[in-house]
């Protein structure tokens, strides 16, 4: 790519050394870092990024959606809005032939291009991307039915910042290795034996991203930009319900390559002809050597059993509280409540069965029996959901119709301490909004809470005891995945359990949440997602087992006089 | 662990600092380097060492292998000399329950104990095992068939140099994580979020090392010490024809966790009982989460599908050279002869497929035609190997009975240009040497040559030009996968087209071989062994890849106030 050299594009990488730097040192603290501003302020993004981004997603709707990619047979229009506006935007179709072609085609010069062309091109599109945040946060919030800042967040900077993340990693993992070494053996008395070695750097091959419905930027872009950085083409092949985000994404990186002198199909969008999903046959093509899903447990299993592609996941899980003991009974109460409340409880992270022993808890409030932290739980959600202009901007609404019947099926069944309700959005007449149900259980029924209930729903289970409950999360944990554990406990012997608990079920744990930070969060550069020991996946966003397998060395030897 | 903070191997980890320092630092610089001497010298070793060793294995003999491990139910002794002396060494067998019982008992003690401690108890074993060096080489002589210097060398110091790289590896790996970091949000002109984080290092479970019958430690240390390292307890299931190098390794490791205060049952020894394989049994348990494996393709491939464990792999290959030219046609074949000759050919590195353009190559010693090339490579051998005491010091003995019949079946074939002789070895009236075979053929008789002949034969391949030469080994590596591949040329566009062909191959190049080096030399610190790219497996030996994914990380995040 000897013509890229003299281009813009030979001088991104060292455009955004100082933000690849920074990224590279937090990646090893840990501490808090953020590339790109989370909060959708005019003072940041330009004062009119919001209606500009407003803008230009609404001249999508009801349009084709050009993305000038080989194959093209059809077209497909399946989005919905959650919030009931009408989107009716058409994708084309392109065979999987045409697709697998063409990034197969496109790969060479992007092998060659090296490890710092290529990271330079792929903070590039990072940039870029955060330029488009308010039209991808509508794009995000139409499709997969978040508030408007979550959507903003988690379909913008958020996502950017895991993108960025997973650009360190992958550029750091290749530096590891030097480019050569003239490697000299002593031979006694006689010459030396001088080789010269060289390291090449190689992809595994094309690289598949499966997109989700609830996150369908935030949950692709790590994978998507680990597998770019490190050589390898990538098809996305989005969730249909949720296309936009990542079409609009997949726009952004082709233009990207384009201005670069790259062939713009290194990064190709692969959308699903009506009524013919094709995750399973794209899968299972010889081509394709690495797969990142998020999505349905079944569908994850069959890919780790049924593909020689190495796999990263994340699948669904049931995600444990137990609670023991509070110093802010209060606080706990209202933390918790916003935990299930956010987004409708359609996060991976949500939590799913709160533990109580049977005989209570202390708290600062004083002893509390297990049906007063039932009461406690549902005053703290009534409170926080009271005013519905509130309400509307935590809850989002509704993705899936599968959520929908599953909490109106769950809103009918014995133990409901707190109904899931409807709520009118004041802005989108159209939108399905549903509050937090809640249902008081006992650790016997455990087919009633043993498995995931996606959406809005929780359980308060009695459980004979904290050891008993922590028994139970790690049971969970093991048998079914979890991503997130919560403990409340102002016991340290207590605390010290839950970290074994915790270790032993392989799940994060947090302790005693009871102010701002919420479970359901998970920030780049600092936290790991899914811990890759318990069956909700392997996809730690990230780390080095996440990066390290998407390159293979490919060594040479020459013997040098 | 506290009372071992007291016991000696509290001081192992300083003790063997700079050790690990200096492995630290060759890993990212890949030159050469070796902890442990490759010369069997009295010098080195002590004067005694030898006849030391050769007492320790001899008293072995007909004797019944100690162990002190759980849940004994019988014993087995299947092993025989390819040199033809008794050897009736009795290993006790064990239940698989029991085994794997006692390995998870063992395991919170060496996970709590922290990844510095753990890395000292390594090393203290490696350096235990230096010293066992010449026992470990007849051991390993009397099993694999290996002549006594390259015994000693890949049973000891060389296997040794690479347990060592998987320690620096996983060390390194475990410190690139933080145990700890408080993690700082600014919420705009409130007080920032502080949360405290942690980061334990937890394993994945028990791993499974599943031994080969050539190189029974070289294959087996990498994965072995990478596991255990990162907290796994670890089951040793060595071949049934080559059990004593890895008892001898297993019997070292328990006695060093002993004096360390652990749990000997941290490393076990599985050996099957008479006549029931257990490879399978083991490695579709639960318990297992990770599998290093040596051995067939087919049992490879089956553990790939079949396991829900990480699996590491090196299987069988088809290694290719590609001669185009040469400035030093004697050299070239002398190599090759050597390469050839070594061991029998029963290295996964040996050549098999020799392609020469049909038209002959230009040379030092002038035009050479196809048959020139391959009388030369006879004539090679044949000088290599005409004294017997130098040619049995080469070919050792043929371990398998196996390569036995597939040489005798290969000899009555059309093509042979150099049949396969039996040779007495002047010491051992048992052995059972052979020299290698050559079979001239053409690139159309692809069933003759396309698919891994293990053992003592080569194939000399006559192709249309240097260019479909580069091709067919590129497919042969693509489709049976190869682990090294030889191209000779004067041309520097022939070794860029060798060197992008090995990069589509995803194999290992070697350019010029004509002095000292050969293909078959893997070198820890320095040589990537399996690509990880071509069906041969994925044990790289060693990189990030072959040990980050062998512990999780558990995070705790708890608010400070």
């Amino acid at each position: 790519m000897t013509d890229t050299l003299t281009s813009p594009a030979s001088q991104w990488f060292a455009h955004h050394g100082h933000t690849l730097e920074t990224a590279l040192a937090t990646i090893r603290s840990r501490a808090y870092w953020s590339a790109y501003a989370e909060v959708p302020s005019g003072k940041l993004y330009g004062e009119t990024a919001k209606a500009d981004g407003e803008a230009a997603f609404t001249a999508r709707l009801g349009a084709t959606f050009e993305l000038d990619q080989p194959g093209v047979e059809g077209s497909s229009a399946t989005e919905r809005s959650p919030f009931g506006i009408e989107l009716g935007i058409a994708y084309p179709t392109s065979s999987i032939d045409a697709l697998l072609a063409a990034a197969a085609a496109a790969q060479p010069a992007w092998v060659d291009a090296g490890a710092e062309l290529r990271a330079g091109v792929a903070l590039e599109m990072i940039a870029r991307l955060n330029h488009r945040s308010f039209e991808l946060a509508f794009a995000t919030m139409h499709t997969t039915g978040q508030a408007f800042v979550m959507a903003f967040q988690a379909g913008g900077p958020h996502a950017q910042d895991r993108a960025l993340e997973a650009v360190a990693f992958a550029y750091d993992e290749m530096l590891r290795v030097p480019r050569s070494v003239l490697w000299e053996k002593p031979q006694g008395k006689a010459e030396p034996l001088r080789i010269e070695k060289t390291f090449a750097v190689v992809p595994r091959g094309i690289a598949l991203t499966i997109g989700c419905s609830t996150f369908p930027n935030w949950n692709a872009y790590p994978g998507l930009f680990a597998s770019l950085v490190t050589g390898n083409a990538v098809i996305v092949k989005p969730h249909p319900q949720a296309i936009l985000p990542l079409a609009i994404t997949v726009e952004i990186m082709r233009a990207t390559l384009r201005d670069a002198g790259f062939d713009p199909n290194l990064v190709l969008l692969a959308v699903d002809p009506p009524g013919r999903p094709r995750a399973k046959e794209f899968a299972g093509r010889a081509e394709i050597a690495i797969v990142d899903y998020t999505g349905s447990t079944e569908f994850g299993a069959w890919l780790e059993l049924n593909t020689h592609a190495l796999v990263y996941t994340e699948k669904a899980g049931v995600n444990s509280v137990v609670i023991d003991s509070t110093a802010d009974f209060a606080g706990m109460l209202r933390n918790l409540a916003l935990s299930l409340s956010l987004y409708s409880g359609q996060m991976c992270t949500t939590p799913q069965n709160v533990f109580v022993p049977r005989a209570g808890i202390d708290t600062d409030a004083g002893h509390k029996t297990f049906d007063e932290v039932v009461a406690g739980l549902v005053a703290a959600i009534d409170a926080l959901l009271s005013a519905p202009e509130r309400a509307v901007d935590v809850l989002g609404a509704i993705a899936a119709d599968a959520t929908l019947a599953r909490v109106a099926a769950e809103n009918e069944r014995p133990g409901l301490v707190l109904p899931s309700r409807a709520i009118a959005h004041p802005q989108f007449p159209g939108a399905r909004i549903r509050t937090p149900l809640i249902v008081k259980l006992d650790a016997a029924q455990a087919d009633r809470y043993d498995s995931e209930m996606f959406g809005p729903i929780a359980y308060v289970i009695a459980a004979d005891s904290t050891h008993s409950a922590l028994e139970l999360a790690v049971r969970s944990a093991r048998t079914k995945g979890a991503i997130t554990a919560i403990l409340h406990s102002t016991d340290p012997d207590v605390r010290a359990a839950g970290r074994r608990a915790a270790a032993d079920g392989q799940v994060s744990l947090a302790i005693n949440l009871t102010g701002n930070l919420l479970v359901n969060q998970s920030s780049a550069f600092s936290d790991f997602h899914v811990t890759g020991g318990n069956p909700a996946g392997n996809a730690s966003l990230t780390d080095a087992a996440f990066v390290a397998n998407r390159f293979r060395i490919i060594e040479t030897r020459q013997p040098v006089a």
